[in-house]
């Protein structure tokens, strides 16, 4: 396994609400940028195979919220795969607060991969994400 | 129970991303924006709560992602609310396609409220929501 | 001429930023949008064009920040075009506040067309927009 | 002078749209991000005049697209000021894209600040942007 794949960032101004805080929907944009980076250095890159009409796709999210960012406040979003089924993997990923590594956010987001046809279809790249 | 409360509304194209659907972060947004509105609707003002520093917040959401909304499409997203525990709520959303009724996606999104303190704390217009 | 083209919305909560205010990013959004619905009532359809790889681009936006818009507000987007050259077209844009037409944005969105080898194209139907 | 003042990023996949390319609107944020980003190494925190109610506001804006940015693509956003009049200042911004140098947005951002009254107020932290 090893330490899970990280992507380290600082919170945008445009991205907080009226509350002074990043707005909850933002962290879902936060943690897709994070798995297009991470599956991009395993070799999987989201955007060609849109191209070719593979279209990776999320069909579940579950997102819990512990801490809120501020502005100002620089994170990490890390990244794990696993496999769920012949079809379906799941990805965990965190997002933590650099300064003090509190924890902000803990997410499964569960996704699939379709051909052109809306089939599930799971290329050799992504079967690569699993291991051997 | 009566009807659920509905926000009928139609795709926006920079809510697009490059696979020509609405990105999955955008329905967050709608769910936030119907939630909202039925809150509104209800007596419980969000942002003038928030300017009272009480603020509503949400700690977790489950969401299914059924099927995609494209550019022109008009859908309804609906909200329902539920009592969980005597400081969590808990909104049932649906997003409906209008042209055939197409369930898009489907949501609990859990909510509590947090006075200036940060406690846990049902102001009377939020017990309100509840019925008797 | 005749009356601009016109679309009615209301904010939602997630376009506000720490100011409580519409974040000035969100007026572009708000103009696009209405600039879509407008093409397509004229008979452009933004979407399909892309599609066949006929991208309408816009070039240049000059933008007059006059007041801001709230939680709550209502608005009105109003569009009207014009040609500027062979192949250049510029889109007038106002956001108007409902409660008291107070004008919130005005604006210049200067645009053109272009074909599958990036070269400046404008179509029949964009032609079509500029009358006889 | 010396240098402009610059952030270097990355694009993310969530900020394209239909046509593959950063959407005209997100480009509107990358440069508030780095005006902000700018302010604070001058000493000027955004966030914390806003909680004092003074307000860093947007009065207009120019923006000339000259190219797309993909999927992919690294840039950066320099800034520099000068002073426009006794209370207006304006920001000079480009985004350039790292691979090549190309140039893609040139703008020009006008601002102001205003006190709690809603007057134009160029706090001290303000004044000392523009030298002695």
């Amino acid at each position: 396994m090893g330490a899970p794949f990280q992507v380290a960032s600082k919170v945008r101004d445009y991205e907080l609400d009226m509350q002074g805080i990043v707005n909850n929907g933002v962290y879902f944009n936060y943690l897709e940028h994070a798995r297009h980076e991470f599956l991009l250095a395993n070799g999987v890159d989201f955007a060609a195979l849109a191209e070719q009409s593979i279209h990776l796709v999320v069909i579940r999210s579950e997102m819990d919220y512990k801490a809120s960012l501020k502005s100002g406040d620089e994170y990490v979003v890390s990244v794990t795969v696993e496999r769920l089924s012949k079809v379906k993997f799941g990805f965990r990923q965190q997002v933590v607060r650099s300064s003090d590594q509190k924890l902000c956010v803990s997410a499964l987001v569960i996704g699939t991969a379709l051909n052109k046809r809306g089939r599930p279809y799971l290329s050799p790249e992504i079967e690569g994400l699993f291991g051997e």
